[in-house]
């Protein structure tokens, strides 16, 4: 399927799922760099607002709407990870007491376990000083970031939310939406009582076995293309 | 009433009170097994959509389209269980802190009595080992989830779910609708004070009280099916 | 306003407001008994839903169609309190917790202040044993609840819900629908330290210079009247 | 663009959000006073609604229509803040615990961070005694709470609210909506663990850094408004 067909349904996917509102962006690899959006909210993104980008997150063809300022995350994780073929940056609230409490982010729930076992947090302020403004500016900031990713599917940004990584378009999406919910679920345990995450095993034998092109991924994607009003845009 | 049109409502229903997503599904004990739909979210479940199954989870037609992966769960229970004759599985997400944390979940207002005086919890690792990937892939697994349910109406699924099993499908419907606001009563109760839950005498009051012909009953049942926008499909 | 139209949008409203789902009601006094609705989600209420019920909650005229079981709660509050106009039973979900733990609901936020400096809460099993299904049934119960809401405005009821009193429809919907916020409040605020509620003459203030034509308060009305898609019943 | 519109987007705005209901208000200051609407809930005030009011929240032309009770909270708010070019007072209901628990608010995320370093708390009481029915209704109490409120850019209103200034209509807005989203995420880290706030250096980069007329804040603007379904009143 064309690429910014499917990447237009997960901008419009992450934002009705509330993964995304004003900000918060989506990004698929291409050959040479990757496609996204120009500087716009999710739920509205078309075709025509998507852009390609290089590895240094500058834009391949000359363009004067404005960028999304902190495209640079895209960027240097598609440099450092070459397995990864699609990215996710957002701000889901139900994420954020997890970056401001010193408790770690575990996979709990079987559709949480694309996560994985390890989910860093980074904090730009051990690099960059108490002084920033906390958004992913340059390639030098990104980097950083994308070296606390190192070789795992989400970090936590301090403050601020996270980045995801995958292998398709769809497991970016998809672990994008279940983030939240794993997020709240072991929250509300952690307030009854001791917490039981999923074992190393479990957390890979789930991921060994997914496969974006399996009927119980397709049927979640078309399930939140109807929710997000643009299943008209699915291959039929 | 048509057995089929009322479990088209039934998934109708259940997807819009967010008791199921793109995954979760509800069946209904036919003469010789079970009405379920193939593997399709229950949001856009119709008549064509819905199937025959046997008592070992095969479709009782050929049938190119996939099914769903843990329909072995609805085999299970109606094979050990003759008086169950409505069957779902789901994962609501209010249920999920209670399947991992070590708190038992209690009926603790009038709408949740009839989940039961006991709730087990069933974790597929205790007989099958740290490397599942949590889906009941099979009759083995079932046997083993439906052994964990006995006589009871719900069973916990660590990590995963619930199964819930009644005498009717309204039954059924109504347990899992009122299962997670049950949850979400006793874990807030559980934040502020000790918690009273109901008694087994009320407990006992409820459920033999309970009629699925009743108007109170049918009343809830048109109020859902309004909300779904599936009023339609009611009997005149 | 017609009585019989403004009980139609105070069913509308508090079903749109999620007091209400399938089960609660609102009733409204007349000079020899009050209105309520026959047994029907409130969501649903039109004018041809009405009925007369006398003091002992039996309809005035003949009527073939069932009947709210819990109609007798209406019935012995009126009997109890002169004062007294308008009648809500709902099991709102955020006033269940208060229900269940050993933690006083108090009035915290000025728009919860109408519920009262004291709101008791009935337990059915103390008058009337263990084995009860928590429903009012009679009369003999619903005096006991109305004796237990005493000179409040609003009475909690163990596992179930609550009964709320005020001297116009106006009032009632309107402290029906700031109950559980007021509950939400105070939940929230416990959890993270200690709670400084209303101080009596707060309440007394509020509760003395209220006025349900004032344009606040018909403000308000007004409000939820057209978000639950009613505005068109009110008055020009 | 013209404020008159400006004004009526925001009012829409927070309604949709959330930020407001039938009651809370917003306004924009002009050369001698401010814009405000007359009573009226927020979700439906247009052009024909707004009304210029003086420094002593008087309506600078005859009006018979009522007028908002607390409107002396912008007129406090202008006269003691010339660098103030709007103002919101509301109730959202997130930001109440903080009002009546002992715990500061603070900054926690980084769309947060325009609430500033210090959130104090206005307790009316503490001038004008256990007797108030926690409104402002006039100059004085209004300027008792603008002299809390001092250089910082939200005053908490105990059991009541809060209210909120900037140097211009889109600030309050946006802040206005992040401030119950960073209530939220604190609220929920304290339950997990140790807080951990922006710092001093991160709050004033990121107040310094922000331009209303950014592409990033009028992304959220128009996103907003298109939500609100008052897109069509956006310059084109």
């Amino acid at each position: 399927m064309n690429p910014v067909t499917q990447l237009v349904i997960a901008n419009r996917i992450l934002a009705h799922e509330e993964v995304v509102d004003a900000y918060g962006h989506v990004s698929v690899r291409t050959e040479a760099g990757f496609l996204l959006s120009h500087s716009k909210a999710p739920s509205s993104v078309g075709a025509e607002d998507i852009l390609e980008f290089d590895l240094s997150a500058q834009p391949k063809t000359q363009e004067r709407r404005p960028l999304y300022l902190e495209r640079f995350i895209h960027a240097a994780i598609y440099e450092a990870r070459p397995d990864v073929m699609a990215v996710v940056h957002a701000h889901a609230e139900d994420v954020l007491p997890f970056t401001i409490a010193d408790v770690a982010l575990r996979p709990v729930i079987h559709s949480g376990a694309f996560i994985g076992a390890e989910v860093p947090l980074w904090d730009i302020a051990a690099t960059f000083g108490e002084r920033t403004d906390l958004l992913v500016r340059n390639m030098d900031q990104a980097r950083d970031l994308a070296k606390s990713l190192g070789r795992n599917n989400v970090a936590l940004m301090r403050g601020h939310g996270f980045a995801a990584a995958a292998r398709s378009l769809i497991d970016v999406v998809r672990m994008s939406v279940y983030l939240p919910r794993n997020a709240r679920a072991q929250r509300r345990a952690m307030q009854m009582g001791k917490l039981k995450p999923l074992s190393r095993g479990e957390i890979e034998a789930r991921t060994s076995g997914y496969k974006p092109d399996s009927p119980e991924t397709q049927r979640a994607w078309r399930y939140w293309a109807e929710r997000a009003g643009c299943a008209h845009l699915l291959k039929p």
